[in-house]
């Protein structure tokens, strides 16, 4: 494709889905084809696909297009007749979890997940005040954009939602760290729920992802997230955990990111990675909090949980399992990590590295001392590897943390293109501070 | 499968989707296959579908099975990179609008583009009132449970939405008909409208379904919709169709339901029949609303116009196109309406009967001069239909209203098959009032 077709698209694409119809990239990628951890462009070009976690198992997992393809030509239809494939993946998932977290309920997005939950949270609490960080993303729906601190102008007008700081090791108040960094930080969410008390709005809960995907993949202090539950389920609040981005075994020591924690929670949402790009998503939670829910409010979703989407989400535990996918994102998480590592001792503009199983980010400074953000370099590094044939993304407040997290299939000779593409970002980002 | 093994199935779906989990019917349906307008239990027996309009094109058409196949072994990713999909679908949906409606946001479900389109019009006229009928359904969510005067709990707590009567010809003031009738249903807008400012609360829109589906299916007055739309739009109001039930040509005549009446909406919601039973939605609006909404709100959704969904979307619109569906809805459509008149010439049980192309309604009841409601010979009659394999609903406040809505390929053979059935059911449930 020529630049001038490439533009035409673009155009076309302006008048028909909007101006702002967000695109990665300073230069627009057009991607035709895709497999395990490759995409290709329309020139037949390929890239190494270290961003996107929907694709969970590896683009156009064959054992998963199979599945969708059968059931496709077999059945589509909504869980208000019975068909064994709803039945099935509940309890395959829910076996997943503590056995208090024994009921399912499907949805189709991330955010439909969260919507129900928090409907849940506030009709079996009777209360309506939430806690978020600081630097939240749950999603696009207006209940759900009100908890998005991060980006929506919907969360500056409400008075049912309160933020905390993002428990971040990284840039913590000074001279706080280790129990006593968790400890202030969780002291944030009682002084939170007191301050709903004043206003009179009763709480309902606290939602946030365990992993703080979106606020950059913190390192959270010791205790900070047992403390902060204690506090929520003292005042009569309900704990919900966001792992829509964090879930299916990213981490690879656990298949929920809340298992890395001593907590269990009330409530959990799931989605993106859940169907290998097809759209279902869904909440787990605790039966009594279903039924008490499910008996006064009539919950339905047409396309939530019916037997294609069942199928596929099946599909992709097989894989996960079959694939021994958590072991590999154990194994080389280990590897990108210790090679994230070799860099930062390279590149003063690496600040710190953070990883979870194939999960990553680095914050880039302009100096160490300072920790003042890199956006520039940042961006700087996001571009220079999408030319060179590696994607990845940015995120966190000052858009200056490099974000990775790869396909669960990603191998050591991936991560070897990876780091060396990154090293050669990296020192011509650096020379440009 | 016997009785036990049901009766366990539905013992695990409690357990694990929660006791409330709504299903269809006195004896519980257990799907495992559908061809077309028919689906068949465990056991083989077979169904006539005159319910789900979902499986728009007919259960597991071929070609949109081949079409999501092809693009799921080729590439799913997202809007954030270029793809031909996207683009070319939104041209061919945003054709078959009003050239006013210009540009098309994709989601995966109604309730999404319900939420959207809210999001929209109160961020474009800076205001939060909205208006919807006082039996409405549009979804999940909270902020659209809140229009949910029929089921939701969220409806009654709210302030930011009003009801008017339903525009019903049949169970209207007494006295009034015609233009007329129109006319005093479409004022109850307008005191909607004088109650928001008496209130301090800022006008946002009115948001109905233009075929009053949910409703049942109303003969509209003459003139409602039109004087309705410009008592909103004088007010600085925006009309938003929701077309999740209606649209893609159900009613034969048109592809949209509101090009049915004199008047072009700001915005249009999309969802159900759109991707045969695939989790894909949408909003089409004016470009000025889609742009002033993107500038400022970084609207993203993570599934939402992915390259399979609009694979499958492109692949409806050419089946609604190569086996000329909206006529067929005219013809089999007609034909329907006229045996189910044939049948209330023989049954005083019917009270009214009401078609759009392949969309009817029977209002039962008890007798038809006081025209006293009979839900329960609605009950006996859907589900003495459904022991005899012909599927259908229920609807309306009373639960009174038989809900017919096949899929678009129903044929005069099928129809038969429909009105024999029924025939016999009434005439049971006559016995029994």
């Amino acid at each position: 494709m020529t630049d001038t077709n490439k533009q035409t698209l673009i155009n076309r694409r302006h008048k028909v889905l909007g101006q702002h119809s967000p695109l990665f990239y300073h230069e627009p990628l057009n991607l035709v084809r895709g497999e395990n951890v490759w995409v290709y462009d329309e020139n037949g070009k390929r890239y190494l696909d270290v961003y996107n976690n929907v694709p969970h198992v590896g683009h156009c997992h064959p054992h998963v297009v199979e599945a969708l393809t059968r059931q496709a030509c077999t059945l589509n239809t909504h869980t208000r007749y019975l068909h064994e494939n709803v039945i099935q993946y509940a309890e395959r998932l829910t076996s997943t979890f503590d056995t208090s977290l024994s009921t399912a309920m499907f949805t189709c997005t991330g955010s439909e997940a969260n919507e129900l939950a928090l409907r849940m949270a506030r009709h079996c609490t009777g209360g309506s005040g939430i806690i978020v960080t600081d630097f939240a993303y749950h999603g696009n729906t207006e209940a759900v954009a009100e908890l998005g601190t991060a980006f929506m102008a919907e969360a500056k007008s409400t008075r049912r939602v309160r933020s905390v700081s993002i428990p971040d090791s990284y840039r913590s108040p000074e001279g706080l760290h280790g129990e006593a960094l968790g400890e202030a930080y969780a002291n944030e969410v009682q002084d939170a729920i007191e301050a709903f008390a004043d206003e009179g709005i009763k709480f309902a809960g606290l939602l946030i992802c365990p992993d703080f995907a979106n606020e950059g993949l913190l390192n959270v202090p010791p205790g900070y997230l047992e403390k902060a539950v204690a506090h929520v389920h003292r005042a009569g609040g309900l704990f919900i955990a966001d792992e829509v981005q964090a879930g299916f075994g990213r981490s690879g020591r656990h298949m929920w990111a809340h298992q890395g924690y001593d907590i269990t929670p009330d409530i959990v949402t799931l989605g993106k990675p859940m169907g290998n790009g097809h759209p279902v998503a869904g909440v787990v939670a605790r039966a009594e909090l279903t039924d008490t829910f499910g008996g006064s409010s009539m919950y339905f979703n047409t396309f939530g949980g019916n037997p294609v989407s069942c199928a596929v989400g099946m599909a992709v535990l097989d894989v996960l399992e079959r694939e021994s996918l958590l072991k590999n994102a154990q194994d080389t998480g280990a590897y990108v990590a210790s090679g994230l590592r070799a860099l930062q001792a390279k590149y003063d503009l690496i600040g710190e590295i953070r990883d979870l199983g194939l999960f990553f980010a680095m914050e880039l400074v302009t100096d160490r001392s300072s920790k003042k953000p890199a956006p520039d370099a940042c961006d700087k590094v996001v571009n220079t590897l999408r030319q060179q044939g590696v994607l990845i993304s940015k995120i966190g407040r000052h858009d200056s943390i490099l974000k990775m997290r790869p396909p669960m299939s990603f191998q050591r000779e991936h991560a070897d293109l990876l780091l060396s593409t990154l090293d050669d970002a990296l020192a011509l980002a650096q020379t440009q501070i």
